[in-house]
């Protein structure tokens, strides 16, 4: 396994654990986090031995959000030339997206696990996830506002789609810190947990269960749910026929029937 | 009326009962139910009498979804070649969807009555309503992702629109069953009933309000909330003010103001 | 402050008050409305010295919706050739709906808030604001449908963006009421207060809380939110880069950072 | 061979010719016309002996478009409510669409041979079409605007896909009549003949050259030049990722690479 | 007619003829060129007597585009923070674009008439026109990129769906003037003239026979071309049915028919 | 300047030339070629002295398309399972799409010049480029349906939106090879030269003028020419409008309008 500066990873069981880990500095997102970030996912796809994805933070908190070191050091880049300064920033800005994008567009599901802190860019990220669930006293914020500017990896563009329109505006606008059961009643988490240890034994019990699951059916899903956070319906179902016209020829249906007459668990390939 | 093997249909006060007729089979969707629920629903479409339909499961359960066999005589037509039968799989998928894409373009509103299993394809079924209501002991599973495939009559590409966008995943990658109560909690029903005799009723009772109203306006308004899934609201806008531009022309609202000012009720054409 | 026949409007700390005034006509739509709130909102964006407006109606009710009077007035006015009708009728429609177009694309973050009756066209009103909220009795019902019409002012637009897909589909066919609580947990307001008095100054807290905030990040982020509602999450971030590579050169960002660092209010120019 | 009152159809050398054949009315589009296409072409698109399609003209005309006594009696059926006339012609024009969509959906190529009068519903007919071809001296035009409507068909949604954007709008608004050879420098045929024994006989070439190609790769091809008429690049370089993952697969490309090895022609199973 | 201080505007046999008026100055767009022409076709588009538009320049030339004062007093109202600017700088091109959206947009034909210099704005001008005829020595270039920046009233968007992609790509980098030959041969003009005088009498001669039109045909067909330019085919044939749903009931069509049928020229209503 | 295996690459004058270099080859594109032509395109996107592109291949021809070994050794990879080829498949060919993506979206304008033959991939490569140029002898063919399969690098996405619909599906579907002077009268090619020699001095000194030119301009016309294929015009000026906020208060437009006034040549910072 990759040694990482900000994360630390391991694969057990066809899970990946992909844990932030700078508990010092609140997993606050350093030069490293953002290329890092890239490389392991890319690993995660083109491994066929991992299934899922369960992404964490080490310590008392998930993440502070982007390090405020690296948004100096942007800044202090910057030319005499308005319009040479805003090619330049439109490029930094698409090369921190595209970090985040690694996460959401890797071919296997990813569910975070949130405790403490959720704030600014580690709202961005995990609006990229799959899936997200927290402790009960987790406390999030689209701190960005604080900042004086507009988010601009991923959490204006992804989190619309997971939560209400008239909620997202209001804590979009005003930066208000929500906690777990707040989040979970706008559908930002799925289910809250009691402490950090509950949250991650019921996190991985769910990764455990998708890791279980013909790895071919569980790929089209998510590339069809991903697909349809942006297409027409109509375009979804040709899209689907046209997918599934080879992944029905797959060996793996056979299986999953023949596992469901004689009442036994599949196994399927990777 | 005519006869069907899969269905039985009734039209009384402007509702047509669709009930899936198979309760021995648990109301699983045999090759006839395929054929069949478009003839229904192309019927629905094109009889003024009918304003609004009940869809709904004979028997305890509302339906598990495709029958196996049917499953397992499309592989056994398979030839050789992967090609040919990449297009001939692809072409009975969009078949199947067609099935479906019947229910949901029809004009008038479907209102699905759901108790017992309601499973895989079934789930693909209710996603082509506009409404769903259930008991409170209503169970419900995208049980695809166990036949080891990614449902592809549906469910992927209609009920993310429905239902929130990360708790869509988690059902979606593990099949887990929820029940009534979950399922009005996320929106995939609007209320659930105690039991399977108060569920008719207050459908019914529902499908009798709907009836009533003008149904030019019913299917103007159904029509611009199908159109509005998958457009921009600036192109909704200009949609439904070439709509109305003939609509607003029509009787309809003379006959509701009339009735507004005199306080009976409006009696309007088919 | 200019005089409106309609509204009544007011300009203090950074947050516009817009008030519909026609007390004794519960508000109801006339031919003033609509073409003063075209003006009001115009020099809503124009007021670099407006930050946030607060959308309300006066005495005990928000809005019955459009006025009786006009909607005649508009039938009319047609002819005998249906053709010439259609067009007259369908840019009729496009220059009531520019109305509330202004409310939607105003710059400055709007929010409503809504006591006792909320009718009709007040629905597409409060459906075209960034936020809702209302007192816990207030009452909401897509009136249109019992004018025998499809709504055509923005309901059946934005509105499917805002609630659950099957509730708005069961709220426009039968235009039934719903109370404050309902409203809440489908997402329509955001947060219900006791009683009138409560809901102004809980709206009025939100407003100053947002008029604080950089006025250049407030903007960003409404018209992110405003361009996902219709676009593609890889356009919405290419959208955003190009946005902030200007943005992200204004002085607010410096102004926020010392601000933080110093733990002392930030204050930004208009 | 089934027969058709509207049309002559014969199958030879796995090229259907399918020719309109009523040259008395100068091949007038009545309501057997409207029905049987779509009969042919969904025999088309089912039978693998079909490869590609050559449309043309019985007599010395293409076609003068719809028949006017259909048009007259389609007027005849309505009644005194405007609302519910739109209802039925907005009906009736998307069942009129439904034949020409079962041309332009076809999986096979469909040339069309084109002499003397092409007009009105005629263009909309060449324009469902993958490639027209003419005599010098046909006669095109946009004749609807001379019956005092805007075309409905498919002139105005397809030809602007084919044709330049100025002089598509000089010939909707002014219906002028142009010759093969001006047809040919704007894109709208590919090729002209001196007559229409030698168009006829260099359809059949071109027709015959297509039918020896692998029928998997044909068919892939149309499927994403008509998918890019409506699509991004993005999503076209996708979809036809996920179509040749399964084509890809065929026997076809080992003929065809052995074929080409041998300088041989390769032989193609249907 | 009302004066105006950039054009000069006549109205004669439904013909509105709206010449650019500032010979002196080669036509060059300044501030009383942005605003009026917006009145102008605003004018246009509300007067039913107007059903076709001849847009033409002044003296020897059409237009040499943005007058270069007004490009400098722009920029000498900039402040000294960067985003504060690009919000003023964003909201003057959007400002400066609906100018020519205004042209875009009208109801009615506009045939640009072009002789000398068509240089920069004048070809976003024109860009937004239905038609274009030239005199054989017109000028034509894409002159922004020679000022440092890139088009931004309609050029670059316009454009590229009226010329081929590859030479637009060309013009629009390197700013080469072409003639009224090569501007005709790559679709940008229609058609050329000898001199001025020809092309005034051609163009008039187009205008005087799409006046002869229906009007509401000519309507609907302009309003159709103009929606197929940025959507989807099976989008556009869903909406000319909704709209000539009731366009059809218009009593054109009968005297366009009764006029056909006696072989005399149809004279419809405005 | 890096070596390559596949290419030669020279920059002078702020032109980049890349040169295809497997002339003993057909400069066929061999697995080198593929992943350089990312490296190469990104350096030139990265690199500011680089304004320009000058795609040409070494030797008598442009290049003979994909090598035919390489899609052997694709095949030869396959295992047993359908499904899981077809993922591996489909992951290969979005992996060879990459690398023509790198040349689309490249900000700098890419000019292909093109002697001898010009086919398969070789077209799915000029597609991705800004303009095409070529020796009026030049032998252009869609040869993939010849290899029993769709292209599926990009000729079938990009190219329909280059030349016109008609040509493309003949084209697309017979494999016909045209010459440059047939290419030139589609659109296919910009301009032809009567040999390679007149060729590449045409085409460098078109490099020359674009490399003049000031390079923030340029990248946004290119910028919004691709935004423009795929995106709406009121998107696109929407877009523009944002762009040119920044772009704007760039000096280069003081350069230009300075250069302008005093007749000079401008003098571009990178």
């Amino acid at each position: 396994m990759t040694e990482y500066k900000a994360f630390r990873v391991e694969l057990a069981d066809k899970i990946a654990r992909v844990v932030i880990n700078r508990p010092e500095k609140i997993n606050a997102m350093d030069a490293a986090f953002w290329t890092e970030i890239i490389d392991i996912f890319n690993w995660v796809d083109a491994t066929d031995d991992v299934r899922v994805v369960v992404l964490s933070g080490a310590g008392e908190h998930f993440s502070s959000g982007i390090d405020l070191q690296l948004l100096a050091s942007v800044g202090s880049q910057l030319g005499s030339d308005v319009g040479r300064n805003a090619e330049q920033l439109r490029r930094k800005i698409l090369s921190l997206q595209a970090s985040f994008n690694a996460v959401d567009n890797c071919r296997k599901p990813v569910l975070a696990a949130i405790q403490g802190y959720c704030l600014g860019g580690a709202i961005d990220l995990i609006s990229a996830c799959d899936m997200r669930y927290s402790t009960v006293d987790a406390k999030f914020s689209i701190k960005e506002i604080d900042m004086g500017m507009a988010a601009d990896v991923g959490t204006l563009q992804r989190l619309p789609r997971i939560i209400g329109d008239g909620m997202m505006r209001e804590l979009a606008f005003t930066g208000r810190t929500i906690r777990g059961d707040e989040a979970r009643s706008i559908g930002l988490v799925n289910r809250t947990y009691a402490d950090q240890q509950a949250l991650m034994e019921g996190v991985l019990e769910l990764a455990r269960d998708i890791a279980s699951k013909s790895p071919i059916a569980i790929r089209g899903t998510k590339e069809m749910i991903r697909y349809m956070r942006d297409h027409r319906v109509d375009d979804g179902l040709e899209y689907i026929a046209t997918w599934n016209a080879a992944m029905l020829q797959s060996a793996d249906i056979k299986v999953a029937i023949a596992a469901h007459m004689s009442k036994q668990k599949p196994d399927f390939a990777d």
